[in-house]
């Protein structure tokens, strides 16, 4: 049994907390660890943040007793092997310089940075310092988004045509309802706006699924103004709260996405992706996939006179749960945890991390230049 | 009783047979005319061709007496009133400038030409001899589209802030089922490509409910490289088969349109809108449109790891068909006819005509240049 | 328009008339013939039969004028070009023979003989004659089997495993109601028994689709061995009224088919053939085929305490009917009609007739001698 | 209270431990032990094995306190009456020949043996000393085959005239998802093959409710050459994955038996027997059974221009669980329990298990020799 103590900065927040301490290293903890060849590890939980009422009782409710609002104290404690970061944004590159310093291995939430260009450096430093380094890419690991990765790599959709993306929902302006995402998302001076949010997500899903974006033309736009904040005073929300984007990949697919907190949704989940090949199509959402293979294709006939003979979405049949999903957080920290240890493979490094960055760069250029924008390729 | 005399020219064809010739004017015919104050107009068809064997089969399939392959006989017969033509598109313009200059109101499928310098010489004649004149513009007048109009003109959406529209469906390659379409429509040098035909459509759909299109990024495809033809040989299919589309209008309005012959449709139609207006959104398909007001408009909440407690799609709810639409082309006659006759309103000559073209124009240029295109307004 | 006089032997039965004469010949005229490149078909029937009464009042019924209950006065009309021969199978050498004699075109229903050695016989004198032959083979073109031989050219199974076939239906036992099929079918000394009935049919079928025969084995059944017949009385029943049977094809496919008067249908159709591939599997009944590729396939634990999770018919998805199928009987006399006056090809001629015959033979001779019986190819 | 000691050998596979221990000999004591006349029998658990680790948590789980790897110290623990054998094939004879010596009562997990000549050695060294014995044939205890068995014995199928079965479902290959069974049963070496497996299910299933196997014809097939193994690894699958096989049985019926891990689920359940009788039919699966009768059976007539104006399937009614059955298993171990306490008859013993044996070797011989093997019967 390894112990391996994971410096925690930031969990207080409800993603954090739930993901990232509860259902992930919590749930790693109460499963026992996890199991390798010769040794098992355990992480055990170091709590960091700024308010000590809301840690005690966090550290509190969980039965945890390590918690401090000094990180340099935390990061040397004896067994902190690992440094994680979920604070917001801009705050996030201090500590991670911190960690690396001490040379923790490091791991983050998304985006790494708010530019392109302290993402690199934050690799670099990670490099230079000979430390493990990675970013949050949960994502990937949702159980739609495995079964979509388990399609292509089965071969299913022939040669690969376009993908349609739509991510979002209605966010409420807070005036009547309550919103359901805070105030600083739709304030830029805060950080907020969809596509610094969205298009580190597109990155790697695009890339690691389709093939990397190598350029794109996007739009932005700001649908709704104004808003209404937590304390129920109407702010000017200037940040872009939605995008509408066509990105060409690597490999010839095309990827039409488009972000949006001001969509109703006439879909089946929050985020669906369509992707259509020459021998099969599947529409894919966080949890379920559907496909309609080449050979029950309808072939509709255009006669707008008459109703469809066709219900076109009865043609497509459910992908069945197979491998029942663990939670798309827990999964990556058990990766990176190996990674760790011992030195398994990991894709989603500090690099990994400056291309979704770099990612939201590029549309925010296209956006203000009005042209498409190539994206070059970061050398890990 | 007015009878109008109409030469109608290439509807051998199977849009041409049915659309124009069965379901508007032999319709028109079948219920006695359309009715006005003081007199009944009762459309008297003139059948031109190149086939006489086809014209004959077809004069006699539904009683007609009158056909040539003579268009100059026709346009000289007495009661020679209007001018029809469903003519392949580069084959337009001589027929439309022979019956312009004999003076006939003339009506045209659309496109109305090729390139828009064409299309606005048309135009011109047009004016300078003083005839009447109009374009197809059918899917206005669709049952799903009506429903839209109205549910704008009722101030449902409030700010109408974005419009989502897709159209596509597959298309047969033609080498294991045959093609659903005919093989020019994907070869350039035969006026094909999904661009040509579907911005023509785009623009007065968006332009009649949404606002004019002031400026567009396009991005064409040609997915499917390679299809098999009516004879069962391989071809190059060098045309655009997809186009991936963002919009601006006049008055702030965003539109996102994708185009495409390689889609599979998990839609309810094949052409859909979805409009989002900060008071409610809609989706409007060919027949159908459901609507979700603000007030219902659940709130969901970012959580992957739980299959979503809310079904998306059951939030909203059909718009009745209150009252019945008649055939979209027979709608559109029946107003052309009245224009000529009674000199009442008609918006769609060919000024909106040439818009079409032009808008097709722009996304290929779009394409080509990578960039956004501003729209000029051309004035009637 | 070229005229074709058909000489209609025996179509005065149920089949005769409703398949041959009515949805296959007369349909044809319906709908204006056959049409060629330069010239069109129109087929001319002469009835032919023993039974003067019933012969006149069907021609009547049809509108048809010529009917004789002379064969050979038939044959020597002058415009007679094909010989078609729907009687029982022992009476059809005669006949097949005089229509070769006088050189006409041959075409037949199946079994082509009651054993091989005639059917062999009539397929060298036909070739010595140099006249067109042709054998029914109607399932091959029914809506189901056509489905599935797209979804097999199309390449949707992978590599095919097996095919399991399933014909059958409970014929009552006249008793206590009449029965659906006439009381030869169970009398050996009639030509009754299902193996020599539906063998020949499974031979085409599994050859066409999946591969020839080459070995089998089979059992034979006597289920019910008393039946009432059409009079009400009584009689042995000593024919075959099921077959289990196993078949080996070319290229490794495993055939395992039962045929059967005595099961009831717990099945989508009167005959079903599930395909098992590498790549996905499809469930054909006569009209419809239900498919379910890898990817959607789901993965059953065995655990017999709890009710399975899965409703395994759900994961199915029907192949919509994309192109309507003819009538499968008037789809082959088309095609034999076309080869008779055109030279196309044309694949089902007696040979192909006398390997239905032979396999019937073969798998009498496993029943009899309890062991698996090679089937030598017949080369044409 | 009587205390029976139940040595457990091989109890920590997924098998052994849920249907053996867990939802058997622990349910049983769950309910206070089997209730009899005079005394009630309460099982006491002792584990065998050879991984201690795994051992312990097993008991620990449970709360069990005798576990040992030594069989003999087992044996010889003063309360011990029975020895429970669930080892691999190979390997049971010696656990069960040592229990015998002991003069312990014995009950095993199917097949007795890998070969017949070591499964009548087993017999008759049981009987030699006098010791009880059984085998365990759960499957007679299934819902669905109780439902089934109550059927036969109401008289509810007039003359039984043929069974159909299928056994199977997709066994993934390994490579783009997991296999979900071992990889041993994928190969010769190892013991595996579906013959030797299913076989010996069909012989009591057969046996017990529609009569003893005299002869078979059987052909294996090994559809999945080859297969990823559970470290990832390809290996040659060269077992048998399908069998194909016709049974006769004493008294006349015909049981037809398809058994198969190369087959897609288009049925009711992964084990369906079809049961036709002069008077009614039947479909059972594992737990559910759908009859008709022959008053309901329909009526069809051959017509394939047209959908069958019949849907087959509605017209089979469910017959309702009036008795809930208790898990297969253990209603078996309660029998066996009976036999050894109270001397209550049981029907299953190592004669009956080494008939299992008998009909895997037939099977094989037949699939050699391709040709009917008649089956002795061999008498207790």
């Amino acid at each position: 049994m390894r112990h391996i103590g994971i410096v925690m900065n930031g969990v207080t927040g409800r993603m954090g907390t739930n993901q990232h301490l509860v259902r992930s290293i919590l749930a790693i903890r109460a499963q026992g660890g996890i199991a390798g060849g010769a040794e098992t590890l355990m992480p055990e939980p170091i709590l960091v943040g700024r308010n000590p009422t809301k840690l005690r009782a966090l550290a509190d409710a969980h039965g945890l007793d390590r918690w401090t609002t000094d990180l340099h104290e935390a990061l040397a404690m004896p067994d902190a092997e690992v440094y994680f970061d979920a604070l917001a944004t801009p705050e996030r590159a201090a500590g991670v310089r911190a960690a690396i310093a001490a040379g923790k291995a490091v791991y983050c939430e998304k985006p790494l940075a708010d530019d392109l260009a302290t993402a690199l450096d934050l690799a670099r430093a990670a490099r230079a310092a000979g430390v493990k380094h990675g970013v949050v890419q949960d994502k990937l690991f949702l159980p739609g988004m495995l079964k979509l990765a388990r399609l292509i790599e089965s071969g299913f959709f022939g040669r690969i045509l376009s993908v349609r993306g739509e991510f979002g929902y209605w966010v409420f302006e807070g005036d009547w309802q309550a919103a359901q995402r805070p105030s600083w998302n739709y304030r830029l001076a805060d950080g907020g706006g969809i596509i610094l949010d969205m298009f580190a997500h597109w990155e790697y899903l695009l890339g690691d699924l389709f093939g990397r974006v190598k350029a794109l033309t996007a739009l932005g736009a700001n649908h709704i103004p104004e808003r209404v904040d937590e304390r129920g005073e109407r702010y000017r929300a200037d940040a872009d709260d939605a995008a509408y984007a066509i990105f060409e990949l690597e490999g010839g697919v095309i990827a039409q996405m488009n972000s949006s907190w001001a969509v109703r949704v006439y879909r089946d989940d929050l985020v669906t992706l369509q992707v259509d090949g020459t021998h099969g199509s599947a529409v894919a959402g966080l949890r379920e996939v559907r496909v309609q293979p080449r050979v029950t294709t309808p072939k509709p006939v255009w006669n707008p006179d008459l109703a469809s003979p066709i219900d076109y979405r009865e043609g497509w049949a459910l992908v069945p749960t197979n491998d029942p999903a663990d939670n798309a957080f827990k999964a990556q920290w058990e990766r990176f945890l190996r990674h760790v240890a011992w030195d398994e493979p990991f894709g989603w490094d500090f690099v990994a991390g400056a291309r979704g960055v770099q990612l939201a760069e590029a549309g925010l250029r296209s956006w203000r230049e009005r042209r498409w924008i190539e994206v070059e390729e970061l050398k890990p």
